[in-house]
């Protein structure tokens, strides 16, 4: 069931419980302002991804700075982005059955839906719920960039499952989802760089496969927080997914830190505040919050701030701090910030948003679209 | 917000959508019994963990098989299971701060409720939480028994913060709080044996020095499902605190199968139900579920009973699995059920509980304390 809020409007950022999930609306509002202003540069479409922050208020400030619409993975994403106001969602995803088909096929009604596909089967089935809504789906061919994880092999395969797409009565062939989610994460700037170049050869080559046989891609759309601006600027995508940029997190932090100014521009604008809950020792602070108010997949939150202090080891409710002995005092009951090791699966343990300007509360946003994962 | 259920009652296992939180209620059934009756047998109380399952339905089912009551970590654990009619739970954690005590203060109005402390700063603030609630609270001292989280050390500081205690206006001393987590998670029977046995002196001095200076300890309380029959056994702890039998997982799994039959009689009755959505190739399935459906801080999920295949990585929404030789055709739309790495932090992703017996649905439970970590 859906939790209270954790704190009031106007109440000062001292006084709001823990654990909360803070957004630092400052840094929010930059990170919105500097993507916008840099794919406007580079003149590609932005299409940011709401499974980061599963939230329409979100998806619309996004918007009112010139997004084009939202990505996400799950229907029930889609469905909370349509009922919020979103006019454009595109899944970013495979979805296969008949009941979950039905629920996309009904929100088309409602807002521009797409859906990526990467099997014939599939794509039947997409119409079949489509016809029966009397509605029309955008479906992309999404291609496997090396990932080895969902897609048709770029070439052939993907003109095959064009032809397909664009043959069946009620789906619009809509292009093709290039994303390679491996390559975000690749420590380096020219090894990111040179993982893209070669996927935009394979990439280029299926636009052009695809143009001689009369099917021209809308959409050529892919690219993440960790690389887009080498998508951005190849001429040969035209849509970008970023999605992490608005929070950013420790994994993130680690990779784009090497990097030039150019992708490190964006700021961390997501905490987790903790309370220090016990003190047994000179060197261990534990606070209230372990694997239930962090994803630790990409390793434990990082502490913000604070000298000399580092957050060792999460259990469900606990989290040990070992201090160093630069550390401050850290008396029971202070709070600290924490950043997530990775910022998505820690915004779905939330319910809420805490916004914070000038040292107060200013916004509570519902994390709507949290466990939407069917 | 609180999803929609992904099953309706009387629906076939096979038509529950995807990703779900099954139990077999046959199985969970077993293991309600299997505990109640070993306890029983060891002459020792049996109190629960609510933090594996977060249900005051689940609660509740414990007690009508003679447990006494429910831990949990937070408070807003224990105001779910308090409004669920559970009329015992004891907060097994330091509770810091005046708003999260006046939250405890309160609902020891309405039910006998219990708290850890190791801090005597804390006594006094709870004590006055109570006071301005006009109530009494029991607080238990938790003593460190070599996990090095939380805890003052065993013997004197014990003992001067029982006093502190029990000589609070509006606080009960309760007893010791004994739980030693990571011993939980020893691999082997005799080694987990022995470092339950060396706490059990340090507990059973600690008891005997309180005696000494006029204490009784009414609760010498702790154990987990890794080693309860040690505690249970010893004659020094009159209560164990077992969570995750209810359930299991794969991490128990590993641990416990290693053991004799005595505490391998647990069996699995929890799953996540999921969607084969993409056969990229013949060695590879991407399931449709991810980081968002399962916690990964003790490892993947691991596949059931299906040959030669193996859970590999998990990104948000997919996971991928590798199929070997031996391994069934697993065409899209296949559902199949994966045991989580661990259970607790996995069931505080799902607003839904989904039981299954003779292959259908039969009961739908809210995890009602999902999220509620404050």
């Amino acid at each position: 069931m859906t939790t209270t809020p954790p704190a009031e409007i106007g109440m000062p950022l001292e006084e709001v419980d823990t654990p909360a999930l803070l957004i630092d609306l400052d840094a929010f509002d930059r990170n919105i302002e500097t993507l916008a202003a840099m794919t406007k540069k580079f003149g590609v479409r932005l299409r940011p991804h709401a499974k980061t922050h599963k939230s329409p208020v979100i998806a619309l400030r996004q918007m009112a700075h010139g997004a084009v619409g939202q990505c996400c993975q799950k229907v029930g994403e889609a469905e909370v982005l349509v009922a919020g106001g979103v006019p454009d969602v595109l899944v970013t995803n495979q979805i296969v059955g008949r009941r979950k088909l039905e629920r996309l096929a009904a929100i088309s009604k409602q807002a521009h839906v797409g859906v990526c596909a990467d099997n014939a089967e599939n794509v039947a089935e997409i119409n079949a719920a489509a016809a029966h809504f009397n509605t029309t789906i955008e479906v992309l061919v999404e291609i496997d960039l090396g990932m080895g994880r969902c897609g048709v092999q770029a070439g052939q395969p993907a003109l095959d499952l064009a032809k397909i797409i664009a043959g069946s009565s009620n789906l619009n062939f809509g292009g093709l989802q290039c994303y390679h989610g491996s390559a975000q994460h690749v420590q380096g700037f020219s090894e990111r760089r040179a993982v893209i170049a070669k996927a935009g050869e394979t990439v280029a080559g299926t636009v052009a496969l695809l143009k001689e046989n009369g099917l021209d891609c809308r959409l050529v759309t892919g690219a993440g927080t960790g690389t887009f601006p080498f998508e951005a600027s190849s001429g040969i995508w035209n849509e970008v997914q970023c999605g992490s940029y608005i929070f950013m997190d420790a994994d993130y932090g680690r990779i784009l830190m090497e990097d030039g100014e150019e992708i490190s521009t964006f700021e961390n604008s997501l905490f987790v505040w903790v309370t220090v809950m016990s003190r047994p020792s000179r060197e261990v602070a534990v606070v209230d919050a372990g694997l239930k108010s962090f994803a630790v997949d990409s390793g434990m939150p990082r502490v913000w701030q604070v000298e000399d202090t580092v957050y060792e080891r999460a259990s469900d409710e606990h989290g040990k701090l070992i201090l160093g002995t630069g550390a401050p005092e850290l008396p029971l009951g202070s709070k600290i910030k924490l950043i997530p090791g990775h910022c998505d699966p820690t915004v779905n343990l939330f319910d809420w948003y805490v916004g914070i300007r000038a040292g107060k509360v200013e916004a509570l946003w519902s994390v709507a679209a949290r466990g939407a994962s069917t």
